[in-house]
């Protein structure tokens, strides 16, 4: 809609200009200079300038011709996705789970360890260390090749990446996970609550993908949630939003100790080889009444919550997530009997398909944003 | 950033070009031609072409160029907000109301008419339409001048102006309000839910002008929420947000039973010469420990509901609105310490100053809206 600017600063100019390029070659086509021209409305002269220098920097490649043109086929171009690597990193209760991708995020290597959730913070973050440094060798990725990383933890995080407030995890409160895997790798790293970035993963790469406004509820030994909003993951004025367990009316609190309860007062079956709340869920599936009286007791707390999330913004999608996701066949519909009685509308509800490594994807994602920002508002230096 | 196109449809760039004009000219400073050419960044060629189009129009106008220019002193233009009309129409459960303002939302007119709860879904209609002509026969405007009309309505409203549901007027569910309306004005009407617009009244002229993300909280003989995040009205997806109020375990169904059981069981103190719910407030204000006690308990079945927005959304901002308001100093504090009870984060709590009219004025804010999406896409015919 504007013209040519008549001055001004040129070598912004020229950076916005290869931040046009790069925004169109994100897709899945290469293109040829005269297709990326008249994408960008670029002149076909600055569009081969600007190709010209994001090749020289690596952040474009040059792929082989289309075949069956006529004539000199045209030269196509496309995203390096090779150019950099992120590196994504979950940190809870249970675990420490590491990827390290492309910056398609594709992912090249993971590296998981099992956590005792009693571990103190100074032996937690060793585990961490231990974790980042396993995925990066198996990607055989030296850490000054990762660009960007994002890190997901439990607990409620500020904006610097320090833990403020951790339940789950009371010795964790008050770490600066941001500067400790900041000594890890070079290049931003951000850190971000683990609820809201698994949330950001299923509209990355999940169920989610087509739906604008989702509630996703974290289903676990800990009950969570994230929530995007109009496409975005909402964070809030102090990034405390999607905290509603913390209200005793809504039934978080005391949900899982229905299915403790049932646990603690039946004997492990061995014909049924399941373990932890495994077995309540699987005990459930095999008809066991008392089983299933303690899901749909464990269900009916949920959904209180659940509804109110629901009924407060009018979601088109609420996702189940979380440890108790693989066992979402007999959750679902008692769910959505319980979301029926609640809310006015009850929104379509779908399981993730990332058992619990959608977490650490999240925060792939929040490493990529990071990366996306610097294409969108300018090149990286 | 983008050039000039190489070709394409001039027409529809002349739109643009005159959408950037009118854009730079909504603000309080009338412009030169040659300031709004530099703001717009379209050549001065262009920039004088765009604006005789609209003076032609009516959309601008010229003011007295600046004083104390040397040489012969340059024209100046503004947005003309006389060129048009605007409507905002409230209709509720007691009252109807109808603004008529200009096209910057200034209020020219207004007019209000009682209406008994009682009153049928006809009757109620007829009352809206006596306001709308007294509204605009008081502003010495006829209908044909209203560019746009906002309506805001009880009840939950679909796409098209709508009533889908209404708890407290059941005889109000299903009445297409919008056709009605679109019968006593011509040009775009819009109809939106009563606690949404009165939100949208609040970051729009009210006391939440500053905060991106707001609860707002209708306290009266109803208890309802509106929500804004990132900036904007939050809809949800079938548009049915904000109703939190609908889960009995928010306390708001029951929360003005407390003050009714006073009500009903303290007869009248002549001395004091309020009357209906404000009997209570006042006897509370006097130090009356029984309408203390009540207003508390109605405070803290409020502070239930509202904590899950609260927790749900992490606002910048609680702003307490609807008829209750009127008696906030009674309510805030206590209010403020239920929050404090539950919520990991209080937000700041601020009282709305638009007694029952924010309403009426979130309609404008409405009608003004679809104006102004005219004016970013391009010229109303």
């Amino acid at each position: 809609m504007s013209e040519q600017p008549a001055g001004g600063d040129l070598s912004r100019l020229r950076q916005l200009n290869a931040a046009a390029v790069l925004r169109e070659l994100r897709g899945d086509q290469p293109l040829t200079l005269t297709e990326l021209s008249k994408r960008t409305r670029l002149s076909r002269a600055s569009t081969e300038d600007v190709a010209r220098d994001l090749l020289g920097r690596g952040w474009l490649t040059e792929v082989a011709p289309a075949s069956g043109s006529v004539g000199r086929p045209a030269r196509r171009y496309r995203f390096n996705a090779g150019a950099g690597r992120l590196l994504g990193i979950d940190i809870g209760g249970h675990k420490a789970l590491a990827l390290v991708t492309d910056l398609d995020g594709e992912v090249l290597n993971q590296s998981r360890i099992e956590v005792d959730p009693e571990l103190g913070r100074r032996e937690r973050l060793a585990v961490l260390d231990r974790c980042v440094r396993k995925a990066l060798a198996g990607a055989g990725v030296d850490a000054r090749q990762i660009w960007s990383t994002g890190v997901a933890t439990t607990g409620l995080v500020d904006g610097t990446g320090k833990v403020m407030l951790s339940d789950s995890l009371p010795e964790w409160t008050g770490v600066d996970l941001g500067a400790h895997v900041r000594r890890l790798v070079p290049g931003p790293v951000r850190v971000e609550n683990d609820c809201k970035l698994a949330a950001l993963a299923e509209t990355w790469r999940g169920v989610a993908r087509y739906a604008k406004d989702v509630v996703f509820l974290l289903a676990g030994l800990r009950t969570g949630a994230g929530l995007i909003i109009d496409g975005k993951l909402h964070r809030g004025f102090a990034n405390w939003s999607g905290e509603i367990g913390a209200l005793p009316a809504a039934g978080w609190q005391q949900a899982p100790d229905h299915l403790h309860t049932w646990l603690e007062t039946t004997p492990p079956d061995a014909r049924r080889g399941a373990d932890g709340f495994e077995r309540v869920f699987v005990a459930a599936r095999a008809g066991d009444r008392e089983a299933l009286a303690a899901v749909q007791a464990y269900v009916q707390d949920l959904a209180v919550g659940a509804s109110a999330l629901v009924l407060t913004l009018d979601p088109q999608l609420v996702v189940i997530g979380g440890g108790f996701s693989r066992s979402a066949d007999v959750m679902v519909e008692p769910l959505r009997r319980e979301l029926d009685r609640w809310c006015l509308r009850t929104p379509e509800i779908r399981v993730s398909a990332f058992a619990d490594e959608g977490v650490a994807l999240g925060a792939v994602r929040l490493a990529l944003d990071e990366v996306e920002s610097t294409i969108t508002t300018g090149l990286r230096p």
